[in-house]
């Protein structure tokens, strides 16, 4: 078993260390336990989609019974349904029927889904429960799972409801992402590749160089790709945990671009990596109309995506995408937009960004045309 | 207007200052919209049941209306049911509607039940909206609305699911304790004499002193009840805000036994403050009990209990309450015991209290049996 941890900083109020280990490699779910053990736990509640409880969170639960743990496992329905008022409510009633309370640990184990919902449950329940991520996708591992971001959806909008709550630390095993469905898989290289772009030249040039390895998923190049994702986003949220001083906004490359796209098409009809590709091929060619990029940026970002196998136009993905004014108009309503004005995370060169205020909707409605 | 300023203050992570004001005096509602505004407020949404909506919640909307504050009132129904999971949906749905964003204030405007709800649907619509409380009732403006505590209760229980979110600011109109129901204000004033007795026997004088202008609802004792208490629970949070270091715990005094009173009568047969009031008289026997008072701590604390209106036996109330194995029963479920040990706060002397673990139950079944 290989492993390689980052470690999340964070201070807290009246001294209280916050900060949390990121653990990294193959079969690090079997670690859970011990490390669990090691804070105490002697109760747990395993939380997880119907879709992983049979194969990883049977594995998080042998591992935390092997460490004298007495764990409960609950399964929720796999997909983006589960992440509701209904599901938390459920989940809120299951933890009040076992009796959980402050002494007992929370496990989340699945995508992003089942860690939003999960977090938000262990945030608000008895007013907030020890937590621990088990990512089992690359888009939980390399992002979701990490920062303290917990949510809800509404039916008027994703995210809306929600809560920070930090957990304890995170699982991101990398042997869960052999079985993950291709499109699945690729769509999480989108918020990889992000990385590069926002923060990381030199990772960007190692993504270039690997891609074929990335792609056929070989165990080596899957660790440095999540190691140095999760580095980059912990670097990010220690910075900037509640999202106040703006460095955080720079995550949101591409997805004010991409929300709109999920938009326009329905929620389920893109994957979220897929919305954030052709999110940052638009965010590239809206930089280079503004000649904030040199005219290589985008073939360059281009190149990369579909080395990786992601979209580059909506076209890629066989979707015919609405009129650009509509697409504007869902974007003066995202919750990224200050008082109306468009604003963007635009590159100015590989591996740097700025949030940009005040873009003139006339070249966004070109961009989008063209 | 009479005013008076208490500061809570708390430090925050990344240094940021979540200090605020608890304003206390005649006719402070009014100026409720000169501190949102001075807090650069541009858009609020008042929250209110409908017991007050129409007084002091139009009060509310017309002082910040008055400040150029664009602002919307939603009404809850009044009592406990509405501390539900149904309505902070219902909330969460509307603030969706209205396009709520990080930048719009919520305000409560009522008892402990409108607080705790607003309070928890700030804490996690948009993960954090600034709020501020607007205390209508005694219980509320010297306890619940002070502190961060917000939440809603479960079928299972009370407060089941819920945040530590600080308000902005507490105002504290004493005008609107007037017209309170006598049995409501009466019973607000146990957690008034819970603080004399756990922190303050100058303030615990005061009242064996004025107990007759208190009844009276004179305003410059209620000014200085209100004051007094607020400060007192002030300096408790300040120093244990998330009730990790057992000193928030003190302000539970009375509490193990009063829950379980409640639960035993079913919630909305006794009100809180009653439940509390019995819940002190049993727990000041308890000390005696146990050699931790003098013989005369429990007779002064009955005394001031009777001087205020509050009873001291469930008899008082007409109350038939269940057998003492039933109760203790119910005590050993209450989230405040520590691995199924019963742990109580109990009192040395008037003015201060201590968190006794291992408590005999046999000790506390004869106390519940005399």
């Amino acid at each position: 078993m290989s492993r390689r941890t980052i470690r999340l900083r964070l201070d807290g109020a009246a001294a209280a260390d916050r900060s949390y280990a990121i653990v990294i490699g193959r079969g690090v779910i079997d670690a859970l336990g011990s490390s669990c053990g090691g804070a105490a736990a002697r109760r747990a509640v395993v939380v997880a989609d119907a879709a992983v409880a049979p194969t990883h969170a049977a594995r998080a639960v042998a591992s935390l019974t092997g460490a004298g743990i007495e764990t409960t496992l609950l399964v929720v329905p796999a997909g983006e349904a589960s992440k509701s008022a209904t599901h938390a409510t459920r989940l809120w009633s299951d933890f009040a029927r076992l009796a959980v309370d402050r002494h007992t640990h929370v496990v989340a184990v699945g995508g992003g889904v089942v860690g939003d919902l999960t977090g938000f449950v262990a945030a608000t329940f008895a007013r907030g429960l020890p937590l621990w991520q088990v990512p089992t996708t690359l888009v939980a591992q390399v992002d979701s799972a990490i920062g303290g971001k917990t949510g809800i959806n509404l039916e008027a909008g994703k995210n809306l409801v929600g809560a920070f709550w930090q957990p304890r630390g995170v699982f991101a095993d990398i042997d869960t992402l052999a079985t993950l469905p291709d499109r699945e898989f690729t769509s999480g290289l989108a918020e990889v590749l992000k990385y590069g772009v926002i923060l990381d030249a030199e990772f960007f040039a190692w993504l270039e160089e690997h891609a074929a390895a990335v792609r056929r998923r070989e165990p080596a190049a899957l660790e440095h790709i999540v190691e140095r994702s999760a580095a980059l986003k912990a670097h990010v949220v220690e910075r900037d945990e509640h999202e106040t001083t703006g460095l955080r906004a720079i995550l949101n490359y591409g997805h004010t671009f991409a929300h709109a796209f999920e938009t326009a098409a329905g929620y389920g009809t893109l994957l979220h990596g897929e919305a954030v590709a052709i999110g940052m091929a638009a965010a590239a060619r809206l930089a280079a109309a503004l000649g904030r990029v040199e005219p290589d940026f985008v073939a360059r970002q281009d190149s990369l995506l579909r080395a990786l196998g992601l979209p580059v136009t909506a076209a890629h993905l066989s979707w015919t995408p609405p009129a650009a004014d509509d697409l504007l108009a869902i974007m003066g309503r995202d919750k990224k937009t200050l008082n109306g004005q468009l604003r963007f995370v635009l590159p100015t060169r590989i591996g740097h960004v700025e949030l940009v205020d005040g873009i003139d909707a006339a070249l966004v409605r070109r961009v989008l045309e063209s």
